[in-house]
């Protein structure tokens, strides 16, 4: 596997943050702005391991421009596949980073469990317990 | 821009019959499953560009294996970003496309309006008249 997928499925964050430059820009499949720097992509990816399972590589493509990685998991019931679309820094640390995942109940199922995370970390949801 | 996506963008069928194998198979950045063949795909492909507008390329990844097209569009008020992984067969047509799309808003707006799109092609819809 991919030292980026090993990273995220063994939820090795010393190796994650390894492979990540300080300004990394994280580009991700649900937001429609991008996230800036390493600890911020570090928080979203963590966030992102509790949400998949058996994530493992569908293969790799690359050129001298651009390094693709494609990958599948399972979030709850759904299947689910995407891509990593992946620049490299001159230290071969990830520089860019775009995320894409099919299909779209996959998608949104990673969604809301994100936002639950999300709201979880911050003590949002405490305000409206059930 | 690529033949695929200069079919796309200015609604040549012909041309987008062309590219593709007659037991080609599309899976798409919504459904689940796969859809086989030309007659499908080509449907789908184009109820796809009454939705897109301004579809760009932005930029190929080719290898031995893989051909990767990403492509820029609009949707709405969104923007949205995807890309296809292509497999080629022996006579250089498209014999396998996957597509995925970011971020979640636009490819939940491409979702609504490919089921109003469908709704209206089987005339479902008006068994429920606004």
């Amino acid at each position: 596997m991919h030292p980026l997928t090993t990273a995220l499925e063994t939820r090795n964050f010393k190796l994650l943050k390894s492979l990540l430059t300080e300004d990394v820009r994280f580009t991700s499949p649900v937001s429609p702005t991008p996230y800036q720097g390493q600890q911020m992509t570090i928080a979203i990816l963590t966030s992102a391991t509790e949400l998949l399972e058996g994530l493992h590589d569908d293969g790799e493509i690359v050129t001298a421009d651009w390094h693709v990685l494609r990958f599948h998991a399972r979030i709850g019931e759904h299947g689910l596949e995407g891509c990593h679309f992946l620049k490299f820094s001159a230290s071969r640390q990830i520089q860019e980073m775009t995320t894409m995942m099919r299909p779209l109940p996959a998608a949104t199922a990673f969604y809301e469990g994100m936002e639950a995370y999300r709201l979880r970390l911050t003590g949002e949801i405490s305000v409206h317990p059930s």
